[in-house]
């Protein structure tokens, strides 16, 4: 809290940064940082935006909020995902305002134009005879579908490194099947926190004391060195190490990739994906470890295969177990409001009460988000405060420094660039 | 959303308004544009502000918001109404704090200053022998009651045009006698839109299929050419045709002015009135166009007369039947959200549940109000997407194009003239 | 309300100040003015923060709230009351979420940074061999305890003059033992308007006849001079002139200091403190006059002493009778949100019930800070008004003047200084 003529400026604050240490309060509070932030980061970067599960037939649509953006999700005639901002090219309503549905065509309820799932303007009534419909479609959005995901990208020119990204996860998703999921599960769940807290937050479990539930099932030592782990959790460490040689062993015997993949710090669409060992029964998300579904999603031949984990910058994660996946999607609202849209996929035949319990299969993940959503927003609270000032991160929180030098990388690019 | 360096100052967005098109978002979203709008267009245009029958008897009053103003109306011991503004002199206390109400002075109740109702200060205990009363009166609002409505104009110099106004429109609205009206219903509706979205809204029925309890008593072709009347509308425009005809003679016979007067778009004090027919019993605003009055309000010999339509820039629309008369003020409360205040009138001596049923006199408004707001709030997110581009205005929206351009020229004459 | 080229800077407005009138509207509305009386007021005053009896053992904490600033007050292991800034110096997460409790050490829920209530970093898991956590300690706040009552400073040079303040002050306090009291009731009231006009409100009876409940024990005269006294006060004036006769002849035999010590305007910690006499029973602040707890606090032979009046700018006022003391602290939240926190402390060992009725203990002081809450709310939505000029003070007003001055000089010694 400031003055206004004491206000540094981005650009100042990005040449400033000191790497190891958290990121000055500015980048976290204040309308004009975040409007910066959905310009520089969000507008410009390929984001998770959805499941193919969620819109399996022609003319299912989700709509899908990127800060003050609103897009439409839709399955076309050709069963070809598209998107398209949700604005109508009359007098600019929003046309679709249902988080999802399906369509014939896409209407505007205000003035009745109309539009078809492939964005042309098929009627606009009364106008004049020299009104060209097709100077009027939908604006498009990019759009990408990989392996049951899909990814938008607002940006005219996306970065190009998206087909790379793909190449190098798809081996690693598509044994997961997601495309023949469907949804058992999806919860929207509001984070007072500014988005990269809660990506911060993502990327280390040296807060993992605070999730009980998740650590039961999960080795809460993500990106712990030997050396980092400390004395009480030395039995975990050491029930790992034993986990992880056996986990290694199947997936080799399996032929399913495992090894770390990262490249989250120079590249736009920065990622990291890795197969890893799981506690317990070691099979899924759940009290026991133990699958949550009966029926397997995943293309595999026993349900002991740990999981999947997928990072994607700037917003949305992944695990997928043999049994279910859950995506995690990161979507601002204000400065110090994220919303988390976290969704449960399971196979499209398995059956609710039958082939699963509903609350098994997503408790751990429900009351984990609930917990990090405190950390976050007591986060969000002292770095607001005048008295904040930028701390060290441990070692284990290696990988949130990444993802603040990719941000730092992302800000930097823009402001030398221009929009 | 934009960073603060890229926001376009307003007057270069008044000089490249694009004629036909909406305008652009800057013009509906932020604080800044709607401090601009208040100053520019509602601090010095005359206003529509309540109805007489709001304060029939000497000492009622109402209070007005308008922006950041509040207005005191009240009717004086000489039953002239008078305005001011609604702030103690002492040391500057919202005074009056209902909505209405009688009094016999006006009393702030901080600290007991107490002004007449011609807004002398009366009282004002424990002062220095020097204090000299006359200087700290009520400040004045300017305000002209015409044919039993009530305008004001927060300017010192109001535009001049307001007796030409009230000279063209008083034939009109004078057989309605609204003089001799009572408040039957008042109802405050508060849209999540731009005051502008709400007027536009109201100056076109291209979105009248929204409407399906209006359109059963009104032709929902308002400003619609023959050649824009599309071809699920040709019957109801052939019924338009020929109520139109027997209306006109009989507004002939009895010597009723109907015949459009409309000057929307040069003067400060834009407006349009026209006298019209209605649709299946041709008498009101009902489910079936009969009267929902048995005694009439205005001075007919039958209620079979269509109904009165006046529209005034920048915030007010009128609808008088026979039987009675509708009163529509708009209120900019913030960029993004507009109170909208409709007023139901009838003759004073109607007695409710005897002359009428409250809610069938009221219900086809209500609805089309509600209705309404949900079309403006899809219009304002929308508008607020950085997606939306300025879209064309149909043929039949060409009054929507006239408030643009009227809004734009007083626009431009504020930033020509500065405050 | 204007646009943002007719913002007047804040140096203009502090220049331009009118004496005997009531500040311009700036001063009341917009964060950034509210920024700025952030930092040149709160963060650099000594502010009233707590008593003593709120955190009577080693361990005992609150949390207080100062604009955007949260600061731990803990009584530490040698029971002397320290203060730190409440934000983990590991990654600014807001450590204590709680208005108050009681610890062994002060632990961060999120990664479990663990600092001594003396502030050092006792304990941070995981980091490299070089981790000094002599750097990491809690950043401490400039604290001192006078009589019972906490204050605390946030500026690391507070200012020089609390010293003397506290020995001018001690005598008048030091009979009320507030370090021997107990909290019985501490209520949050948030008032819908800007800390001044809290402050200001405080500082005059002009405004009593709104006060029916104190004013039958509370002379409604502060700051009145003979000739102010109005017409209808007259009795209640020879009623306080007795009073006060024989409340001086008691204190006098007592030993009690009462007359009044004032230097509201030009030191940076203005205050002010008299002992005067109550009406009625003449012992507190109760219906009928008479003590309301059996126990009294003060080191008194009889309750009929009146009560010890104190003022601290910026932000507290305190009252102390034979038999309780109530302390008032003001907490800006917004431009236009202010919390009041009121506490009525008693002797340690009276007992609710027995010794005392808590809601006859609280009740005039509770229902007139509702009535403040209207009164200053009103004022804060009139001065918002563009029609607001500034109005004269009547000469009982002389102690809003003297605030007002003060605060003036405190922003003309920040804007000369700078940060």
């Amino acid at each position: 809290m400031t003055t206004t003529a004491l206000v540094t400026p981005a650009a100042e604050l990005v040449a400033r940064r000191v790497p190891g240490r958290s990121l000055e309060a500015p980048f976290y509070v204040g309308e004009e940082f975040f409007a910066l932030d959905i310009e520089a980061v969000f507008a410009r970067s390929w984001i998770f935006a959805a499941t193919e599960a969620e819109v399996p037939e022609p003319g299912d649509y989700v709509t899908v909020t990127v800060g003050p953006y609103s897009v439409i999700v839709v399955r076309d005639d050709d069963e070809e995902v598209r998107a398209f901002h949700n604005v109508c090219r009359h007098r600019g309503a929003r046309i679709l305002n249902e988080p999802r549905g399906s369509v014939g065509t896409i209407v505007c309820g205000y003035h009745h134009w109309t539009y078809g799932v492939d964005g042309r303007l098929l009627h606009a009534a009364s106008q004049e005879p020299g009104f060209d419909p097709t100077c009027f479609g939908l604006r498009t959005v990019q759009v990408r579908a990989v392996a049951g995901l899909v990814f938008l990208c607002l940006a005219d020119r996306p970065p190009a490194d998206f087909d790379d990204f793909a190449a190098q996860v798809t081996p690693y998703l598509a044994p997961h099947r997601l495309r023949h999921a469907k949804v058992a599960r999806q919860v929207d769940l509001i984070e007072h926190a500014n988005w990269k807290l809660t990506m911060e937050n993502n990327r280390e479990c040296y807060h993992c004391a605070g999730h009980p539930e998740l650590q039961r099932c999960y080795f809460p030592l993500y990106n712990f060195a030997e050396g980092d782990v400390p004395p009480a959790l030395r039995p975990t460490y050491e029930r790992f190490l034993q986990a992880d040689a056996a986990a290694r062993a199947a997936f080799e015997s399996l032929g399913l990739p495992y090894a770390a993949v990262e490249d989250l710090v120079e590249r736009p669409t920065g990622f990291r994906v890795e197969r890893e060992p799981l506690d317990l029964a070691g099979e899924s998300f759940t009290e026991d470890g133990k699958a949550a579904v009966r029926r397997l999603l995943a293309d595999f031949p026993t349900a002991r295969l740990g999981h999947l984990g997928l990072h994607l910058q700037p917003n949305a994660w992944f695990h997928c177990a043999a049994d279910h996946a859950v995506t995690f999607s990161v979507i601002p609202l204000a400065a110090d409001r994220t919303l988390v849209r976290t969704t449960w996929l399971v196979h499209a035949d398995a059956e609710e009460g039958v082939d699963y319990d509903l609350d098994a299969l997503t408790n751990v993940w429900e009351v984990t988000n609930e917990q990090d959503a405190v950390f976050v927003a007591r986060a969000q609270a002292g770095i607001g405060d005048p008295a904040y000032v930028p701390g060290p991160y441990s070692p284990t929180e290696s990988q949130v420094e990444d993802f603040v030098r990719w941000y730092i990388n992302r800000l930097s690019a823009y402001l030398q660039e221009g929009p």
